[in-house]
């Protein structure tokens, strides 16, 4: 199927982005999923909440595991989460005895929500390298064709005359100040068992939750179900990416359009006019932009998220937050590409 | 990859819908597309602009023409559009003389804009359907159980008695407005040439347009491939949808909540608490009509179309409406279902 | 105060509307409000329900009452809606006996509602005529310049030569579709008492409604009080106006920014380069598109509009309707404004 | 006028919010925009740009200079912004010859955005003190109910028993986090002129930028102009501090609904049920979170802001940014007040 571009056989080429899409397949879902349940038994099995021996079976099964996809798809359409037919599937697949050891003490969204951060967590680390990529081939751009000369232009009018570096430090800025911002992020377990409460653990609870954050490189914190700032935070962090990238785009297409300041090489083909050069590249960073301005009104209303944990406005962000971060890595892959379409830029001074 | 539940190998179990789907896959937009050009060049050669044995071996191609996807997807990531390398490879299949003839005054818009009609077409046709159900079903409900006493409840509190048919009838009376709105909507054929002006046709343009849209099955228009009303007016359509089966989820989530007033059968397990019985299908009509409310502002966005073709704003409406529909009718389908899940509504009177 | 620019006493000359405004206006609201409370009193006596005199009393004070602001401030604050304060100050200048048929089987949401439908009939009424008059405009223009050659631009590109008719008709044709779809909107009277059964009024109820949307110029429709699909469907409208007055913006900001293909008279001038001519009327038209479309998406989520009455999803209607009103009004002004200052468009044939 | 209800003569009460009102008053951005003319020619004089003198009549005046409204009115209406004029008016009033030094070397961009940063800086402040009021009345609750019975509430069923102090961890832990972020905002002067590129100061532009970010108490960075992150992450802060107490309002509402864990104060009347007490500060909690979150996304179209100013963009901004701040004042309010009404949580353990 392929009812979202990011998703689609061809258009995906265009939208989507193979690196940053596979951190939100089904399979790396799965498998972060079991490793969160590998290393629970593990920590718990430190903790002596369990036996050694059922860590052990609990984590070599898990290593290798690979559940039945339509029994999952099935059974999440009735439970709403995955979760409960995977762990369904793992106990039978552990065996009896330690079975019953599996995700004790765990719910459905403390695996959900830790699987997303821990591939967040590798998401932003990527992210922040493209950033550091595209900033760089700006500086390279400024290098070759700072002084050069460009119409500075307000409100769609000629203003008065800057140089090309003025125009790429404008571009420029915002990016290496995101980029600091997502080596900032953190990426926190969640953990908090039926309610919130790890009531299954009494006084160890902290204890154990840390040693669970640890084993799986996430910062520790309380439990944060419903509480998903965090979320809206980078969603939001995304849409500014996307945002400033966007301007960048619109700024190449006015160029492009006028013509006489910049030199693009390629540009897209058209099925009327072979002789037409479109800047698909930079069209799109203006689709990407205003695409992730529109995903992160929803985001934000999913902050509204009653009670302990609300299926609602969670299942919200899982339609969004996904998308969103491809649409980012998309547009990033474009901004680069543009860069380096950029023969000319200004006119010599 | 499956970035987006709708497209998701287990996710799509709960929010997608694989009949609708069907309509948005990469096979039946190839389809379509491919129908468009035979059928174009059928009307051309009734209207001499081409042979008809070039017609008649462009219709004999398209019928059962497969594509080289890995190109069309490597050429849709340059061209923005996927219609140039679908042309090229379409035109080579059909051989030298007649390939000259194929697409002859068409450009990308109206291949794919009309692909999209020719789909929508059918979906509203399948989405008026489930909207009769839907409503089939409150009035079953409305039969057994409409004389039954509901507390009627404003501003999250107690006010007075009413009856279970008073309730319905709020669910109800919107869904058949909205099922005489769909049956209303036209789905016009997209045909205007490089720039919308069909410069190629001269006097004879109007009638090769009519033409056209007869022999695809749609309404004839004058281009309208910067004027993207329709698009806007049938998305705002299908978020009322939505937004209105949200009402009844929400309405659901709430009786489910207190439990007098509502006995249902099913419901979603819990990984934690296996004793839970989760209003899943309720929750997911709220999260179903949030989804398409934030959508929707996309698609008021790319309204701005600037000049002849806005490859910006068109493109943004592909990443939004296919979801939308999907969401309709994911929408559609949990709302049949949960109907059939209530076994009690209200107190006896 | 001026949170809003609309509301502003400078910013409001250039994004306000002085005569949609009025519609607006706390004495707007309050005059619709206290017809509705002359014409409930009417037609009760009418049926019966209170007596003639009563009635007449209630009709005269309705006519010239001016309720204490400051007290319906405060208590606005407390109840959330304005009516309870407006009622008791009304049934004390009502007087003793007719006071306390003031009202009678009506609750806040049947008086607030009616009001808003009654003032967005007029206003409707004023931007068919708006959109008649920018339609007209755009006539004039095509008669004026509609040979002269434009050059097509598809993806922000030269492609092939149009005429500036070709422009005009896609600018024209939607506002056309838009107006016809405003007159046919219908303005239902909202009246169904404490919970939407108008419990008070037994077997008579059905003529009552009747009688008083007659008596009030509004259609007789049941209750919708949570249905709000009509507020949605409104508001959809509007942004679409708004949004084809924003493509017609930034084409001539971009055919103004080339420079070659219009001529404009006046512009808006620049604190630091007095030379400058901006195309500020063709930027707002712009912002007011992407605001509105911005909005849309609140009032759909206010489609999931709980039980008999929503406080929280009503009240998000009247953060976003009125404003949305205005904007489109807003819109409609520049273009009129911009359509005036278009002094050449395209180039002599 | 009162087309939005942060400004209307009786819903103001309920939405509005008087003081931070006040920041965003057209006397509240005068003034803030003559002290930056002010301060500009100090420092202009300072760094011999202009004559002591010259800086000294216009400090002089800008003290208490009263603009004329109307004028301001006309020529916004114009020029879009409401500089020129003003600075126009100032001059004048300044007289002949330290009239011309007014304004020397800057833009409208530059007071307009720099009157909003000092406006804001202050508006961060109050708001970051009500942060923690709410938070240290959560702090009280927990001390008065904190070892209650609360039914822990998952998909909105009940799971498992939690206490009163585990939810209002959930309610007080992101507004401690908010209040932090928002103490660590910074408020940047903006200053380019014309083009960005303060082309009038040569090699002085630096010092002189800082000087004057220092007289006026904010952040020395370069021009921001359209890099508009900044504007996109505070209104995101604000969206996220609204959407937490729309979580609490939602909770709350959902509390007085069920009826039996909570005992409220307090709450609105009904003009057709006088003994219903509605819970409406929890609803407006609802309203303010769902209304921000659909302002956020337009404020991020916005960060797509073209070349060195974008007329259409920054408008946007001016539409949403003020009504966000006062709606996330307005929750702060309702909060406090909400909190104030909880005469119970919890049952007794």
């Amino acid at each position: 199927m392929s009812i979202s571009p990011f998703d689609h056989p061809f258009l995906s080429g265009l939208l989507g982005d193979a690196e940053i899409s596979d951190y939100f397949s089904a399979t790396a879902d799965i498998r972060a999923m079991l490793d969160f349940e590998a290393a629970l038994a593990r920590v718990e099995a430190q903790h002596g909440l369990i036996p050694q021996a059922s860590a052990r079976r609990i984590e070599e099964i898990c290593a290798s595991f690979e559940p039945d996809l339509s029994s999952l798809k099935a059974a999440t359409a009735t439970d709403g989460v995955v979760v409960p037919d995977l762990v369904k599937q793992l106990r039978k697949a552990v065996g009896e005895d330690a079975g019953t050891h599996v995700h004790f003490g765990a719910t459905s969204q403390d695996v959900i929500d830790t699987s997303l951060m821990m591939r967040l967590k590798a998401v932003a680390f990527l992210l922040s390298g493209r950033l550091f990529t595209v900033s760089a081939g700006l500086q390279k751009l400024d290098k070759q064709f700072g002084s050069n000369r460009l119409m500075g232009r307000t409100r769609m009018q000629a203003a008065i005359p800057i140089t090309v570096s003025d125009r790429l430090r404008a571009w420029r800025h915002p990016l290496e100040q995101y980029r600091d911002r997502l080596t900032q992020e953190s990426f926190a377990l969640q953990f908090g068992g039926a309610a919130g409460t790890l009531e299954k653990f009494g006084p160890r609870a902290e204890d154990i939750r840390a040693s669970l954050a640890q084993a799986l490189g996430l910062t520790d914190e309380p439990q944060w179900q419903s509480q998903r700032g965090r979320i809206a935070e980078l969603a939001g962090l995304l849409s500014m990416i996307s945002g400033s990238l966007g301007k960048i785009g619109q700024d190449v297409a006015l160029l492009a359009q006028a013509g006489d300041e910049i030199e693009l090489a390629g540009g897209g083909g058209s099925s009327a006019m072979p002789h037409k050069q479109n800047p698909v590249a930079a069209e799109m960073l203006v689709t990407l932009a205003r695409f992730n301005a529109v995903q992160l009104s929803g985001i934000h209303q999913s902050l509204v998220h009653e009670q302990e944990r609300s299926g609602a406005a969670w299942t919200l962000e899982w339609l969004l937050l996904p998308q969103m971060a491809v649409a980012t890595a998309a547009s990033l892959r474009h901004a680069l590409e543009l860069i380096g379409m950029i023969k000319r830029l200004g006119t010599a001074a």
